[in-house]
Formats: C-alpha cells, structure tokens, sequence
C-alpha cells in the first residue's frame, strides 16, 4: 500500500481550516513581511520510525504551491534524534502557517509507525507477523493502517467491507459456528475471505469442521494459544488477539501463530517528537 | 462549548464511510436476520471520565434512525469500572454495523477528558488551570477540546484564526518583542487577545514594557516560573507551557501561573476502553 | 449486500440536481397548483426483475418528506407487465418533480437485474453462479452490484481495493506467475484473496504449483474449460469470463466452472421499462 | 457544448474512489516495481464513433500528474476496429491503476455517440435532426448529452429548469391545453421555450390555436405525423418522440418532422468496446 | 419558481459555518442556560416586500430541529413597519445562536424584492415587465432570482447555459449579426432561445432580416427606444437594458418594450431592516 | 489579513457553476472559434478603492489555467475612472466565460472597500477606526471583511466563536451585567476577548464595576458618547455603534471612542462599476 494523494487530500485540507478558520494566521501577518523567506528544518526529536512525509509535503504545498519541500529520508526509516527528515524553503509566512498542521500529521504517524516496529522488532526470527485492527483514530484510517506497514506491520482487513469476521454475536444469531460460516458462504462473493473468532478450544473444534479461512484466537493464554495452533495443523490461518502488549508479544509469537493482532498500536499511541527549526 | 451537531456530522459520516466502503458489512448481512432485534450497554472498561457520548449516539443514529439510544450519564462524569454509560436498542444488524465506529470516537474523547481530569485533579487548590494546545489529533480539534473541556480543562484558542501568539520566529522576523507586538496591534482587531512567548526571565522583562494580554512562560523551571509571576505582578495572565507530566504539573501550578497547557493530553493519550456489550 | 441509503444519498441528490438546476421545474410550478393532490402507480411495463425500488423511493422523500411512497413488492421479484411496484401519494407537484429522475434510477437498476436473472435462470441446476465485473456503470457501482445480487448474481470484487487480480501485465512485470503471487503474498494482509488470470493451460500449470485462491480462466472455449477445472480439481476456484453471452452461458456453466463472471450485465443493458401513471 | 472540465471532475474523482476505496490497487502494488515505465494504447475493438477522450485523459492524470496522454483522433470521429485513440505513457502503476475507470467512461460516452450515430446516418437527406431526452444514466446527464453531440444529435433540454415541457398532467391540472400555456407564458421568464405534447390531432388542433414553440408529437404512427406537420405549417418546432428504433427512424424523418427524440441512445445503449494494450 | 430546499440548503450551512466556526457561539453557551426556553417575533423595521421567511425558517431549524417556527405571512406582501414576519419558539440558546444568519439571509432578499416592486410599480399600466439580470451576489443567484419573482419581476436566464445571448463580442467574432445567429441555430438545441445585444437602430435592421427570439435594445434612449419598437412591430421579444432607474424606468417602460432588465436590484440594494424582538 | 485562496476557492467555484450549469456557455461556444484568442482589460468606470483583482484572477484560472491574468494595481489602491485594474489575455473563450462570474466578485468586493474608505476618509485625523460587523453577505463573510480591509478599516469578531458579546438578552439572561461577565470568565478560554453592549450610562457604570475587554456604546447620541468616554478613562476599548451613517461619522469620531464599527458597509453597499473591455 503505496501513499495516494486521495489518501490524505481531504485530510490536509482539514487540517488546515481547523487552524486557519476564515480570517487565517493573524499573527504571521502581522509580524512576518510578506516577502521574507525561510529555510527550516524537520528534525526527529526523538528515535523512532518516521511515516508520512509525503503528508507533510502536501500540507506546505496545498498552503503554498511555490514552497521547496525536500524529503530526506524515506518512510519507514527507523532514525536517531537530530535526523533531518526534510527541508522546506521558500517564503516564511507559508512556512509559519502550515507548521503546526504538517507536524501534527507526520508526528501522528511515526508514532504508529514507531510503535509498530518495537513490536516486530520483538518477535523477530518467529514466523509471526503484526497486524492492526479497526481499532483506529476515527478519520484517519488509511494513513493509520499505512503507517503501520511503514513500522514492518500488515494491514487486517480495512473495515466490515472487505472480508467477512464472524464474531460471538454473529455466531449466536446465526445458530452456532457452521451455520454462521455456511450462511456466509452463500451470500459473499468467491473473492472474499472468512474470519472467525473463537475464545475456547472447544469453539474452534467446532470451526475446524466447517473450516474458514483464518482462526482468530481471541484473549487466549500461550498455552492455550499453542495448542490452538497444533490442532488447526495448518488448515486455516491462525491469528492472536487480545490485550497484547510489547512485553507478552514475543511469547505469543513463539505459540506459533501466524498474525498477531493488536489495537494499541493505533488507538492509543504517543506520538513521535518532530518539530521543524527555522536555520 | 457545547456538542453542536455540526461539529461531528462531517467525522460520523468519514467514519462510516471508513467502515462501510460500498460493500457494506459482509458479516452482519449473511448471518443476522433483517428482523432481529436486540439491547446492547455500552459499558466502560476502565476507571475514567466519560466524553463523547452524544457523537457515539450520532453515528448509531446515522447508520439506522429507528434505533434507540439513550444516554445514562452526562459527559463530563467519572465513572467507575463496570458503569453503563448508554443503551442502544433496535435491529441487531444496525447496532452490529455502527459498534466499532462509535467505540473508536467516544473512547477517543473519553480518553482526553479522562487525561485532563488527572491534571486538573493534579492541581486541586491552586488557582492553576488546565488548558490544550493546538497539538490536536488531525480533523477531530472541534472534539478534542470538547472532551478537554469536559475533563475540567480550558481551552486554548482554536487555531491561527482567533487569538494572536508570538513566538521566536515572530519575534526575530518583526525585529524584537515590542517591535512585534506594535505590528499586531496596528493590525489584528480590537477583538484579538495578543499572547507573546518569552524563554527567558530578560524577554519577560522586554514584554513587560509593551505588555501584551498573555506571557506564554516556555520550558522554564518553577523557580523561574515563580520569578516571572513575580515580575508579571499580575499585569498579564501567566500561561506556563513545556515538558509538563503529571508528575511535574502541582509543582508549576503552585509557581502562582494562571494556567498551564499541555499537548500530550490531545496528542499522545490512551483511549478510554469502552465496550459494547449486548444483553 | 443489503441498500443502505450511504450507497445512494449522493447520487440522488445528484440526478435531482441534473433535473432541477437553480431554477427549478418551471412547467409543474406554472401549470400545478401548490395544493392539488395525487396519487400515481410505478407500473412495470415489460417483464423483468426488479431492483432498486427504495432507491425510487428516497427520489420522492428527497424532494418532498412528506409524500407517502409505499413498495409494493421487493427488490428481486420477477414481475410481469402491468405490475404495481409502489405507489407513491402526496403534492402532485413533488411527483412530477421527482418522477424522471427516480424511474431513471429504478429502471437502470431493473434492467441490470433482468439480465443477471436471464443469465441465472440459463444455468439452473449447474453449481456455478454469474459474478459481476469491475466494468459498471461510472458512478453507479454499488447501485450495479446491489442490482446484480437481487438478480441473483453473485459479486465478484468491488475494486482494486479489496481483493488481488493478478494479470497479463502483472505476470509480465513480476517475472512469472509464481514470482507475482509470492509478492503478493508478501505484502498483502492475510485477511485478503488472491485471484491469478490465465488463458493457457500452460499457464494454469504453473498456477498450480504456487496456487491462489481463485483461477481465472480467461477467454477459454468450453473443452479448455473442462479441461482446465479438472487439472485444477478443486484446488482452486474456477472462474470463467470472456465474451460469454445469453447464448452461450449454459455449456460454461456445465463444464464444472464454479464462477461465470460477465461484463456486459452492468456496462451494456437495456433499462427495465417503468412508467409512472396517474391514477 | 464543449467538454468543460467542471463537466466531469466530480465523476472522474467517483471512479476513481469506487475502485481504489482507501487500500488503493492490492495488485499492482505488489507485482509492479515503483519505477517501472511502460507505454500503452486505447484501441477501439468495435467500430463506431469514438467520445470522451478528454474524460478518460482526465483518469490518468488524475491519478497521475507526470503521465503524458496524448490523443490521437478528435471526439466525434467514426472510427475502424484497430483504431488508437490515444497513447499514455509513464509509471506503469498509474497507468494499470487508472485502465478500468478509464475505459469505463470513454466506452460508455462512445457508446452513446455510436448509436446517435447510426440514426443520424439513417435519416441523412432529411430535415430531422435527432435529438436526446432526460432519460439519461442517473448522474451521467452532462457527459451522455456532450456524447450525443459528438453522434452528430442535437441536445434537448437539459433539465425540468431550462425549458417548459407540458405533457398530459400539466394539461389536465390546468384545465385543457390552453389554459396550461397561458400559466406558463404568465410566469416564466421571456427568455424560456414551451413544448406542449400532443397525443392526437385534436389536441394539435387546440394547441395551434394558443401555439407553443415546439410541439411534441407524442407515439404518433408516421401518417398521423405527415398530417400533423402539414396542419402545423411552420408556425411552430414539429418533434416526434416515442417509440423510435433504428428500423422506424428514416420514416419519421420523411414525415417532414423538424427533430426525432429518441430516449435509449442514452438509457439502454451498448458500451463502445476500447481496450488499452500495453506496448 | 418555488423556493425549493435544495435551493438553500448549501447556503444556510454555509452562513451558520461562518458564524460558528468549530467553538460555537462562546458568548451564549456561557450566558444562558440550556433548559432556557423563549419567544422571539421576526419585525419588520422599514416598509418593504418580504422574501426568504422559509430561508429563515431552515436557518432556525437547522440550528436545532426542535424549534417552533411559524411564518405569519407569506413572501411577496408587501408591509408596513412593525409587521411580524414570523414567531420563532424554543430553547434560548438556539434562537440567539440562529438569530444573526437568519436575519441577513431574510434581510437581503427582502431587499430584493422591495427594489424590484418599486420598480414593478412604478411601471403600473404598461405592458412591460421588469427582469433582473445575471448581475446578481456571488453564491446567491437561486435566491435573488427567487427574491425578484415575489417583488413582482420576471427572470432572465439564470446563466450561460439556460438560453443564448449574443453580444458585441460574439458579433464581431462570428463577423455579424446575421452569422452568428445562424451559427447559433446550427448549434444550439430546438429548447433554446436566442437573443441579440443591439446597440443602434442600423444593428436592429440587420438583425430584423434573420430574426431572433429577442432584441436586446441596449443603453438607447427614450426615443430611440419607441423608434426600435415601431421597426420590430412585434415580430420579437423588445428589451431595453442599461442605466435604467427608478426614476426613468416608467419613461421607459412607456416606449412599448416588452422587458426591462435591472441589473441594480440585485447588485447594489439595500437590505430591508428586519430585526429579532424577544417576547 | 491576507486573501488565502482557500478563502475564495469555494465561491469561485460556485459563481461559475451558477453561470455555467451542466450545458455551459451556449453562445459563446456557437459564435466563438476554439482558436481565437484576446486580450481584455478589467478598466474602473467609477471612482473607488479596488479589492479582490485575486479573486477575479481565480475565475479566470479556474476557467481555463492558460490564460495570461495580470493585475496592474494592489487591492486597496484608490483609483479614477478609467484604470485599469488588470488584463488577462488568452483564448477568447475562456475570457468571455469567465467574464461576468470575475466582475460580479470584484466588482462586490470593491463596493465594500469604497465605502469603508469614505468612512476612513471621514474620520482622518481622529484616534478612532472604522471597524465591521457580522453583517456580511450570506457566504461572502470572509471575502467581506478582507475589503473592510483593503478599505482601511478594522476587522470585528469573525463570528460567534472567535470573542464574546454580552448582548441584552444575554444580560437578562444571566441576571445582570456582572453576572453575565464573571459566567463568561469562568467558562471561556483565557484567549478570548469579552465584550459587553451597553445602551445606557447607568448599564456603563455597572459595567466598569465587572470589567470587560471592551464596552460596545450601543445607539447613544453623541454627547452621551462623550461622557461614556470619559467614564470608561481607558479601562476599556469603546466601540461606538448603531445608525452612523457618512454624515454622522466624524461626529462619533470625535467623542474619542477607539471603535466605530457600521453594518452598512457590507449588507447594503453599492458595487464598484468594474467592466471588461477587448481590446
């Protein structure tokens, strides 16, 4: 998932009226000449992975077509403080009043990008890999789910619209666990795959006869969780969710499951420090 | 500030749209019947301040009208582990549909009131108060101070539009504090408080000279904060700002600052955890 | 996939925007008096399957909430000439306003769903089902797919965005079949299928030995069909497309193909003839 | 009427959003290198009279800004089987992202513009000029009308706002033919047109006593038609509508009738077949 | 021409947008409480035609849907100072938060429609009519035409698109009178009319020996006009535009012009004083 | 405060689609060959002060991005009958497109500025500023309040949301002007002006008790003013308001008020005559 302009346009424009409203950056008008130009610097302030400066771009740019924006690293890169990201140019008052929009963006970013590679960074050598959920910041869904693959991570489905998730409420209201997954199979389209969740190993005996395509193990302990992956024996995908964190993550990659799931990593994340000095 | 609906239709609608692309939900519709009905609680997981719940009743609303939500408490109450904070009543399949989007806005707020009522717990006694910055989660600023407001903060102006701060770059650019502050005055309207951010106890003393309505104190340590109230005697509101925690903001508070603005509290907060549960 | 009305608000301000530009009908406001009454009939006027009634529906409500639309029968029935599909009672100048632009609707939708249901009847008895194409109407793409299901069609992908469809072009770049699916399967989540277009049984070979989710056969004459699903034998889907018409549909289907994926039911069908009558 | 810009923005941004959703291209993506290069051609596969060259122009760069399109021949122009109407060059992503909405909407207009075609042709040595309706393809009014031109027809009105149309209704409400057109002649301003419709000779008769600018001969056979035009004399427009096929126009046409309404040139109209092969 | 819904519905949000921005109404949410509840009659302050009461009405009801508006008269009437145009009831903070975007919506168009009837009756017993003109207030030209009608004008084409308008320029261009309008009926569909800029009675002759619908008789004096009149005798549409005043416009109207078109009512008017008293 | 596009992006884009509706521009198209190019001046016919050429060059662009648009004088220049305020050059078509859309704008914009400019005019000397009010024209806020300044006056609030007025109902409301005040201290933002109206010295002297940022000194006679003056000694900003007409104005200056702030200015104003010349 590459980052497309129709990602982030209408966010950006956003982002911008929630700061500059109708009457715009009275202060920069005020006390910045109209013909003052600037240089300034976007530096990390502290180490993480960066995602997310094409956004920023887009910020300076939608305020000032004339700024000279120049990413010096690509998304994804892990960076120590002080590492430059990009340099912008061009008159200062543009520079001033996009400031604070494009740094809340790519800050927003890094930080869930940053995140999620602490997180793949601890499970590395298992087969596992991490993924996000729908747990994301409301609005921002396709930069958040972008940013984590720019952290190592993979994208979970994008919303109820792209593959199917039989959850307990599903599974009650359809009749058990293979009328759900039956009801599914004859109304979805061939190319849409089929999640189920299931909590106890008894619930997922019951899936393994009717089979569907991915397993979710859902808040289950490592124990539980690796003889869960025995029984599936390869037949479905095998994903872990539930209160998973940086600490327990590598025992239950070391499980055997193949995905691990986790909201933290967009719901409830620091952001990353980037601030831009004027030089 | 009052929860207007024209500060969340725009977000309710992008994240439905978000969820629901133009498939809609593949689950819900193959196994829950068009005429089921049911009640779900939307209960909180963790001990907080709750916010946000009239925007959770916007996107039930939105997705089904018949359904029927009613609220249990106001915004703005802390609540207890295990406390009911709405129900929803109606069609199964549209409580089904909307869960997740309304989950991810009101444990958004509810976080930020949640993180802002442990400052302004923080600094009970004082004559401090808590105030956002503008380091707002990009498209949800108008929700933000909503739920800092319901925490007990105070908000901070809404962007570049409404109030006028002057910070280095200002200050260099219009050739000194007073030179800048002259420059807004001859330009801003009579309507426009001025703010001016000073780093030293010797910029403090150049704005005290032209005065404006607000000395912004930055990363200063409280026996410099203690000195400035001091030297500010009352002439200017005294808004401390920089590096503040919990751990650190009684200690500011009781340098005598008027209030005391922090970023982390709407850019870098946990999300309450809220969940749905259907009985 | 059931109607929501996200899949069609917007389209329906639009065909009424179309219709009434800034001046509005100039002949109904001059010729209708403001408190004349009516009540008309929506009269199918040549046999089909009809699809798209709410859609109908919300063209009325839009332009006057307080005219009584009532269906008279449901989305996907079969009707002949002469059938009532809704009445419609209320200002006489609300349904002459509305009256072209919701039968513009309704027709299209219905004329969609007649050919998808002539297709369906063709191949009774056979397991395969008729999927649609990405090659919908422009603008009409959920309207086109919810119309192919009530049809009694199956949807194939929404769009680029929800299900992988690797073909000649991406077979060519990626340096085999098998060097395009592992890249795939590399970088997409596991939550979504893979779909590998072949026109040679060669092809199909080496398909076979890295294995997608879904086979398309693409342009094959019925013995290479054959041919084709008993190679792959089940271990894969089967998807025929290619130039397949009413005619030829049947022997398709009987070579055992799970799919039949037809372009021209959404991009080159005649409308459902649909008639408004005063009554 | 030119093809404006304005004209198809909304539905080229449509398109593009109904294919790409917020996950953009899942295939191309994976399969196809960032920096590959590839140039392509837009064949016409079915002889006709090519629209909307401009339109799927408009995709590409929409997409894309750095792909050069380039076309080859001018909207309007009837063309062979192997024809190319235009070449793109660049990322071989944009392009293989941009080929479906593309072809969708350039296919669509020629479809449109080939069977305006075809009656145009039939009825060449006549007076008549063949003309569109509202039956247009809901939110394609504007683009089916400009195709309708490239056929060689003329437009009709474009909407209930830019002439008056008074049919059997607005004569009944208004208390005979008559009456009908003198409400209007008093309310709408002098620079709008009337057209009465009229359903038998009587009804011409009536009419040509108040007279209209255009009168609608409405399902009239083709001897009631050359009766009706001669009773008219020139005093005013002469259009015949309802029922036209290819087989019944050139008889029409010699009726001496001035314009030949026909709805499904635009309701129910086969897509021009034009592909984009790569090179 | 009615007031349709979908006529204001973008203003009305738009006027409310700038009022409120993303805080809200500070001063109210602070001064009155919520449970408050008031009356408030809509007074007229100066004699005048009203328009745009059910304007008002959307701007009160989009505030907030509970409120109870009642219109007491209706747009056209003509009234004296003191006049309750409507009562407004409901919660105090939604009336004050209304009040000022209401009353510039009503206050403008009733602006309008007062300068038109000035002119309506001053023109009394002529055969003439006054019609504005496409000089009408950016964003505004549905409300100001709608405002002219219920001052008792006629309107003019609503813009480029709606009816032809040939003026010096195009005549040059197309090399005369006589070649532009028969470049014009070659192009332009049977529904449209066509009118022609003359400036002398020498353009006025060529254009009487091709005929259009309509003579614009363009900034010529009272005589010259009565001259124009005699030559056209009838055979099109006569009107007289440029410099015309409330002062002048019965000598006008008295040449024998059918039309009068004013740029002025909806260009350079003054509101008409309408006022909010609470009760 | 500078014109931003974003502050006309919008209404450029709406003026257009209300001149061009889905046909555009029928005359010019007919009359007008695609190659024929022209240059035109934007020439003042009435003596004033210019605002918003920006704007009009934003029509121009929009319409056709080739055209060669070149202001000749700054927005805020007083000008004589005759200047020439810009030139644009290009192809023919786009300019007579764009033509009325760009005059209606600037031609707006420019009546505010002139009439805001002879208020400054009439007031040199004095210590006061002319200053606007909510009292714009609906849509055009912003644009509004960037002419008040290019005429030489101040900006009031923006809207509701961005500073407090205490009005007469708010103070009964709340029960008394220091009520009022100390509800809106307690609840607004420290960046927040407040501001309270007043019609009466005894409510003046009840204010000076409370304190606001600012006494609004509404609808007082010039000798009260006087004496407001004094009372207030400076403790406050006094703004003068209500019917100052050009005649009253230097008047009101001279009581020593720091504000006068005049709806007229916006809501009735003549335009600045502004036409197009082709040279």
């Amino acid at each position: 998932m590459t980052l497309h302009p129709s990602m982030f346009e209408d966010i950006v424009r956003r982002v911008l009226d929630e700061d500059l409203g109708e009457a715009g950056d009275l202060t920069t008008e005020a006390c910045i000449s109209a013909d003052s130009r600037s240089r300034a610097e976007m530096v990390v302030r502290s180490p993480g992975v960066v995602a997310g400066v094409a956004v920023a771009e887009a910020v300076f740019v939608t305020v000032d077509p004339s700024l000279h924006f120049q990413a010096t690293l690509s998304d994804g890169e892990a960076v120590a403080v002080g590492t430059v990201a990009a340099t912008v140019e061009g008159r200062s008052r543009s520079i001033l009043i996009a400031e604070r929009a494009a740094l809340n963006l790519v800050g927003r970013m890094s930080g869930v990008a940053t995140a999620t590679a602490q997180l793949v960074a601890a499970i590395a050598g298992t087969k596992a890999v991490i993924a996000d959920t729908r747990k994301t910041m409301p609005g921002l869904r396709a930069l958040d789910k972008y940013a984590v693959r720019m952290g190592g991570g993979h994208n979970h489905r994008f919303g109820l619209h792209d593959a199917v998730m039989i959850k307990d409420n599903h599974i009650v209201a359809a009749g058990g666990i293979s009328a759900a997954v039956r009801a599914v199979r004859a109304r979805v389209g061939h190319t849409v795959k089929i999640e189920v969740e299931v909590e106890t190993l008894g619930q997922l005996e019951e899936l393994l006869e009717v089979r569907a395509d991915i397993a979710l193990l859902d808040n289950m302990d490592t124990d539980t969780l690796a003889q869960a992956v025995q029984m599936v024996g390869g037949a479905m995908v095998c994903e872990a969710s539930g209160g998973i964190t940086a600490d327990t993550v590598r025992a239950v990659a070391e499980t055997g499951v193949d995905v691990i799931s986790v909201g933290w990593i967009t719901h409830s994340v620091r952001q990353l420090d980037i601030a831009l000095d004027f030089v």
